[in-house]
C-alpha cells in the first residue's frame, strides 16, 4: 500500500524555479554563466552543511537525507485502502474471533499495521492496544520531524550565510577599491553568494521541508485510522460503524 | 444556508492597494509603464509559483486554488439560521420522536448537517454522535488550513524571491558599469522585481490567506454548535434551552 | 461599572512619540515640512487599508475601527467592584433564596453578568451554568481578539509597504539620474514612505493592537471572577469563602 | 527568605557590554564622543518610550518600570529553605495538629505561604486549597509576565525606531547634498540613531525582559513547591515523603 | 552506560565552516587575515557575552557552558540498553519480590534510575512513584533547557550586535571621508563585524543550542521509558509485555 509515485508536482515545480531565474537572466540580456561562482558556491554550501551537521547527530541527518526522497516519489498513502482493510479485519473477526486474523499477519508489508494486528491476535485489552499504539505513533512523529527539521534549519542557515558570503566578496571589492574596473564585476560575485543563500533556501530546502511534513502529516492520519479501527475491531463494534467512523478522518 | 456573497470589501480592497500604488506613481510624476517589467514578472511569480508547488501535494495546491474563491464570494454564514434550524430539529424530535426528524434529510444541503442528522435519525448515542463529528469537524479544520498555507506559503517566499530577482538586476548592473548611462534605469529595472515580491505578498498572498482562515474558523463555530445541537436534541433537551446555549456561540 | 476613563498614558505616548520625531527633526535643523509628503502617504496609508480590508470581513473590520475608542477612553474595569457585586449575590441568595436575585436583574448594565444572574435565578444547575458561560466567554474573546488582529495585521504590512513606496520613490529617482541635482530631494522623498511606515506601525498600529488585548485580557479576568462567583453562589457556598477566592483572581 | 541580593552577573554584563562598544570605538581610533548624539537620543529614546506608554496601561507599565530591580538585586529564592520550612509544617502539624501552625503565620513574611498556611490553620480540604491558591498562582504568573512585556516590547519598538531616526537623519543629508564637506559627518550622525535604537535593544531592554521573566519563573516554582507541600501536610502526609517529593522539584 | 562519545559529525561541521569560509576567502583571492579584526572581534563578542551575562543568573550561565561539551562529546544514551536493563528488573521482581532488587541500587550510576530503583524498593505505590518521578523529569527538562538558552540568545544578539559593530566602523569612515585612499579599507574593517556577528550566530551558537537541546530531547525519552519500565515492575506487569511497551519508545 505504501509503494511511493513519482511526484510530478515536486519536477514541475523545480523546473518552474529554474526556469524563473535562469528565463530571468536570459530576458534581461545577462549571460547565465554570471550566475556560476565556485568561490560563493563553496562558502555558500560549504557553510550551510557545516551549520546544519553541527546542529544534528549523524542518525538524524542521515534519515533527513534519505527522507529527501519522499520529495521526489512521494509514498502513496491511500486512506481507502485503509478503511478497505479495517473493515475487512471487522468482517473477518465478526465471522471467525480475533485469531481468525492470524493468516493476515504474513502477507502485511506496514511494519505498524502489523504491529498492531499482531497485538490484536494476541487478545491485547482494547485500552492497552491504544495506548502502547499511541506510543509508538508519537514517537514515530518525534523522530521523522526531528529529521524534516535538517532541511529546515539548512533553510534557516542559508540565507545568512549567503549575505556572510556577500560581506567576505564585498570585503575583497573594498581593498581592492584603487581599480575600478573590477569594482563593479567584484561587487556582481559578491551578490551571486546572496542569490545562492536566499535561492537554494526559498526554492529548495524550505520547500522540502514542508513537503516532507506533509508526507509525515498523512502518514500520522493513517495511523490514527489505523487505531482508531484496531481498537474497533478490539471491541466488536459493527464493522459499517466502522467504516463509518473511519470515514470521518478523510476530510 | 452556505451561499456565498459577493464581498464588496475585498473589491474596494484591492481597489484602493492597486490605487494607493499606481496613484503614487502619477502623483510623483512617474510613469505607470515603468512597473511593468516583463523580466522581473517571470522571475517573481514564476520562482513563487515553484516554490510553492514543491512544498504542496498537488491535491493541497489544487483545493488552496479552489479556495481562492471564497476570498471574492465569501460562503453566506448566518449562524443565527443554524440555531433556528437546530431548534426546529429539537421542536419536531419533541412532538414525534427522532425519527420524525428523517424527511428533513432530503431537503437538507449541508453535507456535514446532513451526516449528523442522519446518525440522529438512526439513533446514535449522543457520546457517539460528538465523538464522530467531531473527527470530521478536526479533518475538515486541518485540511482546509492546509491549502489556506499554500497562499501563506506563496506570501513567505515572494519578498525573498523579489530580493533575488533585484540582486539578479543589480549583478547585470554591476556588469555594465562602463555605461553609466544605463546604470540607473538598470537599477529602477531591479527594483521592479522588489516591489513585484514585497507587493504581491502583502496586498494579496498573506491577505488571501487570512480571509481563507477566516472562513474557516466561522465554518468552524457553525459546526460546533451543530454538533452542540444535535447532541442536545438527541439527549431531549428543551428546545429553548438549546437556543439559549447556542446563542453564547455568536459573540 | 463598565464606564470608560480617559486613558492619560495613551495621550501622554503619543505625544511623547510625535515630539520625538519632530523634536529630533528640528534638533537637527531640518524643516518639518520635508517630512510631509502627499504621495508617500497615498501609497503608505492607502496599501495598508487595502491590504487589511481585503483580509478581514466586512465586521470584524469594523469591530476593530470601533475598539480603538478603548485605546483613548479605556474602559474602567474595577475588579474588586466585581467581588463586592457577587459577595452582595451571594448573600442575598442566603438570605432570601436565588430568587430574591430577580430585582437585581433590571439594574444590571453588562449583559455577560446579566445573562448569568438570569440563568442563576432560572435555577441553572452550577455545572450547566459554567459550562454555558465559558462558552460564551470564548466567543467572546475569539471574536474580540480576532478584531484586534485588524491593527496587529495593518502593524505588519505597513513597514513593508513603507519599503515598497521608498523602492517606488527610488525607481523614480534612478529614472532621473541625469539631473544630479534633484538626486538629493528624490532620495529624501523616497525616504519619507519608511518613515511612514516603520512610523504607523511602530508608534500607532502596534500599539494599539497590544492595548486593545490588554483590555479584552481584563475584561477576560472579569468574566472568570463572574464564572467563578455564579457557580459558588448556586452551590450555596459561603459568601466569605466566595470573596476569598475572586481575590486570588487580582495579582 | 526573598531578600534580593546584589546580582553581580548583571553588573558584569552591562560592564562588559559598555567596554566592548566604547572599547571598540578606541581601539578604531575614533572619538567616544562622536557617540553621543542628542538629537538620536531624543528620537530614539522618546519614540521608543511613546510606543510603550501607549500600549500598556499605567499599572502595568509602572509594575514593568518596579521589577527592573530585579535585574540588579535578583531576590534570593533559595527552593531549599522552602523545603526546610515545608517540612517543618508537616512535623508540626504531626505533632500538635493543624492548629499547631497558628503560631507561625505571624512571624511569615512571604503573603502567597501566609496565605496558603492561613487556609491550612482553618481547615480548607486539600482540593480546595489547591485550587484556591492555583487560581492565585496563575494571576500571579500573568500579571507579572505581562510586565515584564513592557521591557520586551521595548525591545521589539527600539530597533525599528532607531532605523527611523537613521532615515530621517538621512533625509536631512540628502537635502543637504549640495555641500559635499557636510555629507560623511551627517551620515555618522543618522547611524548613531541606528546604534542607540539597536544596542539599547539588545544590550538592555531584551536582556531585562528575561531576566525578569526568568525571576518569575524561579518564583513560581517556589510557590508550586508550597501548594505541593501545603496539600501534602494537609493530608497528613509523612513530613520525610514530603521532602523527597519536593527535592523532585529541584533540578 | 551515559558515558560519552566524541561527536566526529560536530567536527567535521566546523572543519567544513571554517573551511567554507577560509577556502572561500583564499579561492577569491582575498588574504585570510583580512578577517581578523581586533576591533570587531572585541566588539561583537564582548557585546554579545555582556548581553547574555545580563539576561541570565549566573548558575544557569554556568551550567549553559558547561553543557557545551555534549556538542562535541555527545553522552552516549543507548535505549535499547534501557530496555535490557529495565526488563532484567523486571525479571528479578518477578522472581524475588522487589526487595530483590536492593542489590542492584549500589552499581547503579544514573542518579534518576537509582532514585526511581530506590523507591520501587521501598514499595511506592505505582501511581505515587510515576506521579513523583515526572515532577522530576519535568524540572529536569525546564532546567536544562533554559541553559540551552544561553547559545540561543548568544544566537540572536550575535549578528545584530554585528551589525552594530559595522555601523561603529561606518561612522568612522564617514568622518574620514576626506581621505578616499582609506575609505575602502575602513569599509573592509567594518564588515568584518558583520561576519564576526553573522557567522558565530549561524556556525556556532545556533547549532549549538540545537544540538544541546537534541541531547535534552534524547534524555527526556530515556527517562519517560524509565519511568513507564518502573510503573509496569511496580505492577508486576510481565517483562515480555514491558519490553513491546518500550519497543514503542524507539521510532
Amino acid at each position: 500500500m505504501n509503494n511511493s509515485r513519482l511526484d510530478t508536482t515536486t519536477f514541475i515545480g523545480i523546473f518552474l524555479a529554474f526556469g524563473a531565474i535562469l528565463g530571468g537572466q536570459i530576458l534581461e540580456g545577462g549571460h547565465v554563466g554570471s550566475l556560476i561562482q565556485l568561490t560563493a558556491f563553496v562558502i555558500v554550501i560549504g557553510g550551510t552543511l557545516g551549520a546544519t551537521l553541527i546542529q544534528f547527530s549523524t542518525p538524524v541527518f542521515m534519515l533527513g537525507m534519505r527522507l529527501t526522497k519522499w520529495v521526489f516519489f512521494t509514498p502513496n498513502i491511500v486512506l481507502t485502502e485503509v478503511i478497505d482493510q479495517v473493515v475487512g479485519w471487522g468482517n473477518t473477526a465478526r465471522r471467525g474471533g480475533l485469531l481468525s486474523l492470524e493468516p493476515l499477519l504474513e502477507e502485511m508489508d506496514d511494519p505498524f499495521m502489523r504491529k498492531g494486528l499482531q497485538m490484536l491476535v494476541d487478545g491485547a485489552e482494547p485500552d492497552k492496544l491504544r495506548e502502547m499504539m499511541e506510543v509508538e505513533m508519537e514517537a514515530y512523529d518525534e523522530h521523522h520531524r526531528l529529521a524534516a527539521k535538517v532541511w529546515e534549519s539548512a533553510g534557516g542557515y542559508s540565507p545568512t550565510i549567503g549575505i556572510l558570503g556577500a560581506v567576505l566578496g564585498l570585503i575583497h571589492v573594498m581593498e581592492n577599491l584603487s581599480d575600478p574596473a573590477k569594482l563593479g564585476a567584484g561587487i556582481a560575485v559578491a551578490f551571486v553568494a546572496t542569490v545562492y543563500g536566499v535561492g537554494a533556501a526559498n526554492l529548495f530546502y524550505l520547500p522540502f521541508a514542508n513537503k516532507i511534513r506533509a508526507v509525515i502529516g498523512r502518514e500520522m492520519v493513517k495511523r490514527a485510522m489505523v487505531v482508531e479501527g484496531l481498537v474497533a475491531v478490539a471491541n466488536g463494534e459493527n464493522p459499517r460503524l466502522i467504516e463509518t467512523r473511519l470515514r470521518g478522518f478523510i476530510a
